[in-house]
């Protein structure tokens, strides 16, 4: 069963304490609260409840995850950043592995035609769409260089395969033995972006699009389900980030989808961020692209697909999650590094038997192999100052840090800090203890880090019961700090578009999900007294 | 030492071999030659012989590698063929890490002005360059879909990244303690394609391109040189390819290199193909982008570059070295699957047990690890015929394959075929003995490819000692299978840029590389009599 599922079993009990009373209960473990101020000096300036949007940019400055490009709306992710990425992507891969998915790749353009096919596909993304038009360049007159040939036909950077991939498999679909087809594809793809936020929202960014076709629609509906079910484990296992799942409503679905599914997390400033989506298509791209088979009774039938994306997003759903005053703090399972030694070499005669010393161990803790991966540990033997070093990795965010000095040697003992800890809170345990104990520490960060986003989650989930409230919730009461308000707001809502509309008009607010949650009990909508099935998760959002 | 200067170290004796004498030398052991004609009955149809581009389509389409798409000059790579990609992405990744290298990603759009900055480099890509020029998709007066909103500056989709990573750099690096930076970067590229070939030449193309800056330019020479090696060894031992390395003549460089490396290898119609190139860029990319650092003694100096790459063409490298008229035959290291079992289940009543024995022997065979890679090994349980899933993984190269059926487990045996022997050598092994043994088997195919393509690469490289010797050696003999003609040809040249263009206009021949030779004996250049310091390597070429 799954983490939200559980949740929304539940009799919402926790959620249901008054909001006046949630600011109260904020966790001492997330300094980013009314009632637990931040101390005066931070590694980041500003802090989170001074200015957060601009905190998040500082804070992906000073861990060298990624920096805007000249490019306008595409970005750089330098070494660090993609090396968490890259870790984000052989975890995932694996899952999509293990549920028989295999990768392939498909072409960058799709001819204007071919995107065209789908009516509110080519709708919903004309306005994104990169157009390459030419293919040579050449001098001009004045000497300067322009576009030469103009190509017959337009070709539309992809802002997503449903229709390129669609003509490859109306190819490969013959017969209902050719099915299922199950295929993943890590690309980047490109949708125009008046305001670019680093790794939230670029021009280009980098993905990854499963597309599948089935024979049924009950299978389909399963594979979509199923790859939601992925996503929902991969954030809360491997980047210690608990959400809510369920239906998008009709208005935030997939342009050409019948159905799409997502996961929404809650960052630190209580936005929702949409952390992963899978669509069911029905037979709609099918159809568009031809991809026919002939079935069991020996009739053509058009086939049944799904598809599925998560994005490098994620590592910036990871910063806003997890990342505090002082720079980023990973969870352990994509850190690019778990544990940076550092060597502290006051004098030039011990240097040498300190370094010796770090070595030693950083060997000692490769071999600690922490779940089923490699710890990579790194000496960081570079000559600054030891204090410029230690704030170097803080910001980078690398669970743990190890100081040894001559000192240490001799009496066989290290000063370690954990990340999820605060920055001065330093341990002295002996180093035989550290290489038998390390694996459980990273995974008690791991751990830890889930625990307190879920716990500031569930402070800020609330079911709501009225129109006033609602808006009440969603209205700043502080003007110096205009983030620490909202939330999740959990009310019933009867299914009306306008009621949508009105309240994104009003308060910035969409419905997030509508939880899966077979035991709902049937009320009235806040805004309209309409009957309701359910409860709807309503949120700000990224 | 590298495997190329150990070859150009010998005295060469080998090659000095008549051409005449070369054809009744070829190795059994590969069956295009004339003196060991194919079966009549072959699963490729044309065989090499034939028609060896038309041979290569269809092994390619048998294997399910990969195919055509519509967009003119893209391919689909489909997973049997990504899954090959992968492997070999995940192999080099490691040696570039084991050599200090990390990833990064840098936007696949650049600025028109940007890459325009270094003339040469412009000049070289200019004709190849797909131009985004538009930003926006719009709905004209007919209703028809056309591009909308026009951008300021036209983007180039990256034919390669130095401007655009230069940029970068440009910022990142201020003094020399910034240096080196080593990154590396796996991307698609897009290099306009009038005549596309699938793996070899196509207007999208997967690759990694290293791009590193150095403080001195012999740190730089030595990183280009280190770099070559990776890849020559990455070749040589992942994928069984044996190649001449050594530096470009001037007019086969890269745009705007000073000097361009490249590892050569000779496929089965005697043609060379360039399997990986890294180029010493001198301070032009770095003057051109204004990556300048402060020196150790304190004044403004212009970093050294360079850049490296190989691509999804070593796909079709293996392709055309390995492969055999009954379709793809894969080095164990890069192959998906290693093993394949093959349930022999004639009777429904002992089905259940032969399914049993199979999954027993994949668990074994999965833990009996070759070399440091896990073993792959599939049960082939779709229900088809015996037969047609043999010959599938033959055209698929798995290089070991195992049928199993109701009398064999009741003996303990199976019947086991190496892919790098003929179909029709099977070879009756205990179970037991099999598991014991698989990851030698492995390792001995491995070794017996490099082997064989070694041999008869060598077979046809010839030291050639006049211009007539020369232009008989590129000059069909037979006219209904012009393939079979050719091959390296070693010989003196004196540098002279008129001679590559006189040869290149009469036979289609280039200097592939001029060899890293210490022990070189100066001599006379073939064509001119003027005096050369070394003899080059010719060939025809991809």
């Amino acid at each position: 069963m799954s983490l939200s599922s559980r949740a929304f079993g539940l009799d919402w009990s926790f959620f249901k304490i008054t909001i006046a009373a949630r600011h109260f209960l904020s966790s001492g473990l997330i300094p980013f609260s009314m009632s637990n101020p931040p101390p005066a000096k931070t590694a980041i300036t500003p802090r989170r409840d001074e200015d957060f949007p601009e905190w998040y940019q500082q804070v992906i400055r000073a861990a060298e995850l990624a920096e805007p490009s000249d490019v306008r709306g595409c970005m750089v992710i330098r070494p660090w950043g993609y090396g968490i990425w890259e870790n984000m992507q052989r975890q995932l891969d694996a899952m999509f592995r293990a549920t028989g998915h295999r990768n392939a790749y498909f072409p960058l353009f799709i001819p204007l035609s071919y995107f065209a096919k789908e009516a509110e596909h080519v709708q919903g993304f004309a306005k994104e769409c990169a157009v390459v038009t030419h293919s040579r360049l050449e001098v001009d007159a004045d000497g300067k260089l322009k576009p030469a040939s103009a190509l017959t036909e337009p070709l539309v950077v992809r802002p997503t395969s449903e229709t390129i991939i669609g003509a490859s498999y109306a190819k490969w679909v013959q017969s209902y033995r050719d099915l299922p087809i199950l295929i993943n594809q890590w690309a980047n793809v490109v949708r125009w972006e008046m305001r670019p936020r680093l790794f939230l929202r670029t021009t280009e960014f980098l993905w990854q699009e499963g597309h599948t076709v089935h024979e049924t629609e009950a299978e389909a509906r399963a594979e979509t389900k199923q790859m939601l079910d992925v996503y929902e484990r991969f954030v809360r296992d491997h980047l210690a980030i608990p959400v809510f799942s369920g239906e998008k409503s009709e208005s935030e679905r997939f342009p050409g989808a019948v159905q799409t599914l997502s996961i929404e997390a809650m960052v630190q400033d209580r936005k929702a961020i949409q952390a992963g989506t899978s669509h069911f298509l029905g037979q709609n791209f099918a159809r568009a692209s031809g991809i026919q088979f002939q079935n069991r009774e020996g009739k053509q039938e058009f086939g049944w697909t799904t598809s599925w994306g998560a994005s490098a997003r994620l590592v910036g759903t990871v910063v806003m999650m997890h990342a505090d005053d002082d720079g980023i703090v990973l969870p352990p399972r994509i850190a690019p590094t778990q544990i940076v030694i550092l060597p502290v070499t006051p004098k030039e005669e011990t240097r040498a038997a300190v370094l010796e010393a770090c070595d030693k161990l950083a060997k000692e803790l490769r071999e600690a192999r922490y779940v089923d991966l490699p710890t990579e540990v790194e000496v960081d033997r570079r000559d600054l100052g030891g204090g410029v070093k230690n704030w170097e990795w803080i910001k980078k965010g690398v669970p743990l840090r190890v100081e040894i000095g001559p000192r240490d040697i001799a009496s066989g003992n290290a000063m370690v800090s954990r990340r999820d800890r605060p920055v001065k809170a330093k341990e002295l345990m002996s180093i035989q203890e550290l290489v038998f104990s390390a694996p459980e520490i990273l995974a008690s960060i791991q751990q830890n880090l889930f625990e307190r986003a879920k716990k500031f989650r569930d402070e800020n989930t609330c079911i709501i019961n009225s129109r006033d409230e609602f808006y009440d919730f969603f209205t700043p009461k502080n003007s110096a700090k205009p983030e620490i308000h909202g939330g999740f707001a959990v009310a019933y809502w009867s299914g009306s578009r306008e009621v949508e509309e009105q309240i994104k008009d009003d308060l910035k607010v969409t419905i997030r999900v509508i939880p899966f949650d077979s035991s709902a009990e049937p009320g009235q909508c806040i805004f309209t007294g309409e009957p309701s099935s359910r409860r709807v998760v309503w949120a700000k959002s990224y």
